[in-house]
């Protein structure tokens, strides 16, 4: 593999402040101007003015990043795109003013995903996966969170494990598996709740961990899993070598935050509803808070208290909560605009909940989520004169090019004219 | 020029209910399943099944639509996309709450824009508009309308004309090019606003004319031009041929809508408090109601009434408003998103607004926005199984094939894995 030199570098972005920087902030970024960074081996080997690869230079491959700014990768810490199946329909009902429960019984919902994922083939459900991979190439995406959950049965939820396990290796993408067995009580246990979360601890969880699965997660809230059933689950996976991660206090405040706190969680999503005591309590054991702003815009709910979590120093990242129900988008630029116009996060707060702290709730930040020596060489190379533009440009995409340790992976074309 | 067939059509989504066809309404779209398209000399020459041209088959270029959606392509109504500088610091300025007086202090708002402007050579104005209309051919938009008034003196008003006018000759789209002389009051005029109206109709309009100009555009709002001055500048400009348009009731409901009823304007934009009473007048004289919810989104406020509208019987059109101030953005997806998500129109109305009723916002819905034969083949393939993923799909663009007259002007590439 060849060296390479990214060159004519006009910002780089990265940031100091994440969940592992104590004495710094989110809103810290390293912003350097003119420089040179030098990639081996897919790391990051140094970083400094062109001066100092002169050496380097000859046998190096150049990536010319003509004056632009440089940032890390994205990282999507939490996104469900392991389905098959759209549903489109439900949507429009949803827009209606359809219930939840009259789009259930117009076959919606998520059971509806669940069939049809059961149904899949895998080679189908593996090419479907891909496809939506490619789309969050695009927007500068270079590490991705998947979550099981749409089988709710032992095959189903380990093809969608192998999916993500194949997909990581066939694509230049990281992708992080997560079990979440415990996604949603399916309709035959409906009376028998004790003996679904028996059977996903005793009989998927076990294959889930050997096909290396790195989280267990659960949907804790109103209408899915009690506090008790979570953490009976949590716990389990923790005996398999599953880190906990929770879907907490989304539709009520049941408790969620602070059952994150007490299993050591590595974080807890959603949080519309979290309690004071449950963020102070997440705070202090540093889980990381990961908020989904645009699964709040579908839905037409408020968004979560970014702000007051990030001023109570909690580690807080974004995520797109990808699914093919309440949050069919992938969109990192919609999700920065509503961070930084709907949430009250600063431009620079955004950046790090992207990259350092997402890669923080995926236990990745010592490798990626910064441009640093010794990290991975992700990187993006966004198409504007500065990195505020990220914010300022609503709603549209800037990255142009896509390096995936140290490999173009994407380079946005065209039109020519 | 070779004909050409589009086959293997999934769905042939066009609009059946736009400002010309009575007795239609906006929801009304034709889809039409397994259709195939010529097209001859840019224009479409028939639509049927693929046996219907099996005599054309071997002269003409085949476009395979993969089985997936087509539509017309989109038309951008209201865009301000010729100026130069960029804003991004006073949009961090308003992200914290700095009012717009203390913007203004600090050297921001349209000043701003009107000061870089004036002073950006033709060659990089153009350069910079040229790019800006390549992000929205990536959307999906084959016809842009732009606006002048960043310049609000004759040379630099001329000079975004020049600009349009080469883009559109130039570039495969349709510019269409509209005089907003009216903008704003140049401070040197503050305390002389008669003399500044009259130097917009006497001085600079009938250069605007002959510069090809089709529309004269005011702001007419609080803080900006009254209705009087408004009624004065597009009674002048109907004079030497420019048809009114109007920034009506954005900031405060001044009459506006009612205004552009009594001048037969083509179009009344944002009309965010516009009047019942005004709407009525628009209505019985067929006055383009074109909404502008990513400004809204983008300043935090409420959208306009584009359910009423709709309900009333107006035709609604809808546009991004493309500036860098208020709303830098030409983001299709994120429109559709607001649309849809938060003004209760169905994505079958939507799509209507931004094909055959934005072409009658700019005259021209006997040429173009919707595809039928004898119009022109300005068309976009989607990358969807059905085209309600338009909204579906929140904030992510869908398009992966743009036809301008016949031709492909832009195709999405990979990423390859």
């Amino acid at each position: 593999m060849r060296k390479k030199l990214v060159t004519n570098v006009g910002q780089l972005v990265t940031p100091l402040g994440g969940k592992f920087r104590s004495g710094s902030k989110m809103s810290d970024l390293s912003v350097s101007e003119e420089v040179t960074i030098l990639i081996e081996r897919g790391v990051v080997a140094g970083i400094g003015e062109s001066s100092d690869f002169s050496g380097a230079r000859d046998e190096a491959e150049i990536i010319d990043a003509g004056g632009k700014p440089v940032l890390p990768g994205f990282v999507d810490p939490h996104t469900h795109f392991v389905f098959s199946g759209y549903r489109a329909k439900e949507f429009q009902m949803r827009l209606q003013g359809k219930s939840y429960e009259e789009i259930a019984r117009e076959g919606g919902g998520i059971a509806s995903s669940v069939a049809s994922t059961r149904e899949a083939s895998f080679s189908r459900l593996k090419k479907e996966s891909r496809k939506r991979l490619k789309s969050m190439v695009r927007f500068g995406v270079t590490t991705v969170e998947g979550k099981t959950g749409y089988g709710l049965d032992k095959e189903t939820e380990l093809k969608q494990l192998k999916v993500m396990r194949e997909l990581g290796a066939d694509t230049p993408l990281d992708i992080v598996p997560t079990f979440l067995g415990a996604h949603s009580i399916p309709p035959k246990y409906s009376d028998r709740r004790e003996e679904y979360v028996n059977f996903v601890t005793e009989e998927v969880m076990p294959g889930a961990a050997e096909r290396e699965a790195e989280f267990c997660d659960v949907f804790c809230d109103q209408g899915a899993f009690t506090v008790e059933e979570s953490r009976q689950i949590l716990t389990e996976g923790k005996k398999v070598g599953l880190t906990p991660k929770i879907h907490a206090d989304e539709i009520a405040g049941t408790g969620g935050a602070e059952l994150s706190a007490e299993v050591d969680a590595i974080s807890a999503d959603h949080l519309l509803k979290a309690s004071d005591e449950g963020l102070h309590l997440m705070k202090d054991r540093g889980v990381v808070a990961v908020l989904l702003p645009i699964t709040a815009f579908s839905l037409k709910e408020d968004y979560a208290r970014g702000r007051y979590m990030i001023d109570k120093g909690l580690p807080v990242s974004l995520a797109t909560d990808f699914n093919p129900g309440s949050c069919f988008s992938e969109s990192i630029p919609l999700l920065i605009s509503l961070a930084t116009l709907y949430m009250d996060m600063t431009v620079e707060e955004t950046i790090t909940a992207l990259t350092l702290n997402a890669a923080a709730a995926l236990d990745r930040a010592d490798q990626i989520g910064s441009i640093e020596r010794g990290k991975r060489a992700d990187m993006i190379i966004l198409d504007a004169p500065d990195y505020k533009h990220l914010s300022y440009h609503i709603g549209v995409n800037s990255v142009e090019r896509v390096i995936k340790g140290g490999e173009t992976i994407w380079k946005r074309p065209g039109p020519q004219f």
